[in-house]
């Protein structure tokens, strides 16, 4: 570069803009480069985590398909008869005497049955965490379920309680003192119910974390 | 540009590969405005259908409180005196006879309390509906007091329908035949904590849906 002419001068500047715009742009893209790399990563955790929940999530379902079915069917054959009758009739206790137990495992069962529907939708998303569709369909009728088998314990409990203890302002008087496996039996098929509702709680909230934004 | 010597040659491709990429860098940054005047646009059309959600959200938790501190009042007013009696005692129709209509009183109170207390923070997600936290407290109290709603309004539910209907099987008379009164104002009692217990379900399906990551 022994040369000084005009075109020289200019020329050098020129250069030596072209090469800093080359480090910038070399800047930026190590900079986009970490950035991507940065971004896959957040999604690659945040995919597993979503992953570990999904598979939590089937986890929780099978407890519940095992707690609901176990409860509908306890209180479905809960069947006493006493040891001694009249003429006219046997003295006999079964669920469909009353119809809170009766829809007890009715409600029960339709849980249970939709848990087991529901399993598939479950693994999707254990697949694909970050789908969302399946998500809130689980969500909405694992909403309805807490209602139903709360609802179903609770009709069951206030039943059973009564036969337990019986009222003596209503004049309604304690069968438990001669049904006593009965409703030994149709206690615990209660506490399984609620332990159902619980799980379903439990359910809806993980799904409303999976979908949240952050 | 008459001279052509080496220098020349090589700075011409270095000033073009320079205008190129700056080119290149306005073009960058003309779509780079556009997107973000995209992004701007939807986040903006996002929170105003957040904040359509969130009033939503604010009105269905005062038409909650209204509905379930009636069922409490209607419940825990509901007192029946029979205009006979004999010499040992009155008879007479309170809630707190039963503990399944003590528990549907109390329940109701609590969820009604808890409606009151989460006004602020629905105001605060209408004010800001992008913001996180108070959106998932209020979908995890809202799932519980699902539960504590629907298990107070079923289990007065069994009750009364047994007052009503009694129960041949398990010898328990229907008490509604003289306390009929009584009977309707907790019939409508019922009815109420499950209007309650609904709006509590949408509730929840709402905030999952805003927290949505979509």
């Amino acid at each position: 570069m022994s040369k000084t002419n005009g075109e020289t001068v200019i020329n050098v500047p020129a250069e030596k803009s072209t090469s800093t715009t080359n480090i910038g742009t070399k800047g930026k893209a190590v900079a986009a480069a970490g950035t991507v790399v940065a971004t896959t990563k957040a999604i690659k955790h945040k995919g597993r985590w979503k992953r570990g929940i999904a598979i939590l999530d089937f986890l929780l379902r099978l407890l519940a398909i095992a707690t609901l079915l176990a409860a509908a069917i306890s209180m479905g054959t809960a069947d006493q008869i006493l040891p001694f009758f009249t003429n006219h009739f046997q003295f006999r206790a079964r669920f469909d005497d009353l119809p809170a137990l009766l829809y007890f495992v009715i409600a029960n069962a339709i849980a249970g049955g939709y848990l087991v529907l529901s399993l598939p939708f479950s693994i999707v998303t254990i697949i694909r965490p970050h789908i969302v569709g399946a998500r809130i369909l689980l969500l909405v009728i694992d909403t309805v379920m807490i209602a139903l088998t709360s609802t179903a314990a609770a009709a069951a409990a206030a039943i059973v309680y009564l036969a337990h203890t019986g009222n003596s302002k209503a004049n309604w008087v304690e069968i438990c003192q001669q049904f006593n496996e009965f409703c030994q039996q149709t206690s615990g098929a209660v506490v399984a119910s609620f332990v159902g509702a619980l799980v379903f709680m439990i359910l809806v909230v993980m799904s409303a974390l999976v979908l949240r934004k952050h």
